[in-house]
């Protein structure tokens, strides 16, 4: 394993964030230092780093950025200036609830904050977004003690995106869940869905995979329907951006039709989240806004070295589709297992785990 | 429109075959001269030209390009040589069923000559050759003609891989249908699924219809869903490289899970080729052949200039998959549109053209 440092790390001497740029790998592993909340906000649009868990986490480490640099000289002018902040964090990717969720965890500590020192405030927000980023790593590692339970010897799992350490503050979700098992000497193999058009399935989560002496296969994403139709994979496993309370997923884009060709094929599939990523407020999957990006983004691409799209031409490029809770096996998360009926055992749990 | 020749074409006074080598679409409009059978099947093994029916026309004339190669001084010596010749042909790809279907009907020109000159034979041949390439042409008219009555005006069409001119002699088939269509004033839209790893789509369909005016744009493969799923699609067309008889479709990697999608949706989707597609051998898909090409289709991608996959990274490229019958509307034909229930109807309508 190359890496020995977390995918973002704060550090608390100069109060700044240090983060990979995941745009670089897997040709080069590059860290950037995020020194405001400015460039907090632009990384996560950019996508120098991606993944709801710690987009969540770099957003609560940008209000302390906001927090450490405001020269409001009393709490309604710090407050003011982390609200500003907040703005500015959250209008950053629509989609992922967690943005929103780690946003308004910092936000509750400076509303319950009973004291007068305006410092005593700023070290506070430091201590939580510090102790969301030790969670996450925590929550993770829980979530992939109960996945393993589903992950049999011998299994060849398709996986879509990303949702490795690179995801998170360290360990992953979906990708935590086939780290441990095969650390548990199952043996697997991964077919990765390359993740068209940003690649994090064949950029980081093959890279990530080639760290972890893990084996798989790149594949286009159009595949996978063939290796389900013909029994050569045999799990599917993916994570979440939002799920609404009656189950449905909000995904990267592609979500859908793997979940699609797996149901078609008996094949289990399974949402890997903590339940930070539940939108409690939404009642299914139609409600949740999907953020369409540049459509160079799906136009700029080169086989051997030559541009593929004709010159002029135009593309859509939606980023996220919904996965309708009827076509998931189930959800894997924090609180364990989560299986049918949803609407109702989903919510029992969540209301349970957060009261 | 740029293009003044069909994408392959016979010259009968220096008898060689001029064709577009597509490999370099759109960067370059390039024709190639292939000048003996043996630079026919590298050309169809390398995908200088690639799409069922005009593989199957190529193939045609390669074994004329073989006959008047051939140093045969009698009519057993030409015939081996053909045999020759179609072998090598034959097994440059192994799912599309128009090759084999090509090289038989040029064979059996041989097979049924009752005369002893061996130059009549290979002008024989040749005019084979030249009638199949005329008639691929006026079936895909008459395809176009059946399908257009299934395109509505303002429809939104999804469409797999390249079916136009430039996978046919001339016009094409699934992409004639959306052509003419448009020919006729309707308005449409069509999402070209950009069609990994080949990019198909992306750099022919696009080509293509920028050519003939049509609006479209070109989305990622894993998108499609999406697109369906939100009501902003209403219909499927792709084509077909085997057909087997009760309706199951082997076509381009990815027209599974794109049907799949449809079919989840009540979205109508269309298979369209021509009925030399159609292998009344196979009772169902699940006895074709599925191609699996070399992994560095996967693995060779730029996306901004920079390498995408790790290095070391493998893949896996199966070329194409099979859609069962079940999740089909319909099939587009040169003798009709074909509905359910396909095994009876399919198995009438081609018996009885073919008889």
């Amino acid at each position: 394993m190359v890496r020995h440092m977390r995918t973002i790390e704060w550090d608390s001497t100069t109060k700044n964030i240090r983060t990979i740029d995941q745009r670089r790998l897997p040709g080069q592993l590059e860290y950037v230092v995020l020194l405001d909340y400015h460039q907090v906000a632009a990384a996560i649009k950019n996508m120098t780093l991606r993944g709801a868990p710690v987009i969540g986490v770099a957003a609560a480490f940008g209000l302390a950025l906001a927090a450490f640099h405001s020269n409001a000289s009393n709490l309604i002018g710090l407050k003011n200036d982390l609200q500003l902040a907040a703005l500015e964090l959250i209008n950053t990717r629509p989609t992922a609830v967690n943005l929103s969720w780690a946003i308004k965890r910092i936000l509750a500590v400076a509303d319950s904050f009973q004291g007068r020192d305006i410092e005593e405030l700023k070290n506070r927000i430091e201590t939580e977004a510090c102790r969301m980023a030790d969670e996450d790593v925590q929550t993770n590692l829980t979530i992939s003690k109960f996945g393993t339970a589903l992950i049999e010897d011998g299994d060849t799992i398709i996986h879509h995106c990303n949702t490795g350490a690179l995801a998170t503050v360290d360990w992953g979700t979906a990708l935590g869940v086939i780290r441990m098992a095969f650390e548990q000497g199952k043996h697997l193999h991964v077919l990765v869905d390359e993740t068209r058009p940003r690649m994090q399935g064949s950029r980081l989560t093959a890279w990530e995979l080639q760290q972890y002496g893990i084996p798989f296969d790149i594949i286009c994403d159009d595949m996978a329907g063939y290796f389900l139709y013909t029994g050569k994979a045999n799990k599917v496993l993916f994570g979440a951006d939002r799920v609404a309370r009656n189950g449905d997923v909000a995904n990267k884009i592609g979500s859908y039709m793997l979940a699609l060709a797996a149901h078609a094929n008996k094949v289990p599939v399974y949402s890997v989240f903590p339940c930070s990523t539940v939108d409690l407020m939404l009642t299914d999957g139609n409600a949740i806004l999907v953020e369409e990006r540049d459509p160079a983004e799906v136009l700029d691409i080169q086989l051997h070295g030559e541009q593929v799209t004709p010159i002029g031409a135009s593309a859509r490029n939606p980023a996220f589709d919904i996965t309708p809770q009827d076509l998931l096996t189930g959800y894997i998360t924090e609180i364990g297992i989560i299986n049918a009926p949803f609407e109702s055992n989903f919510n029992i749990a969540i209301q349970q785990h957060r009261s």
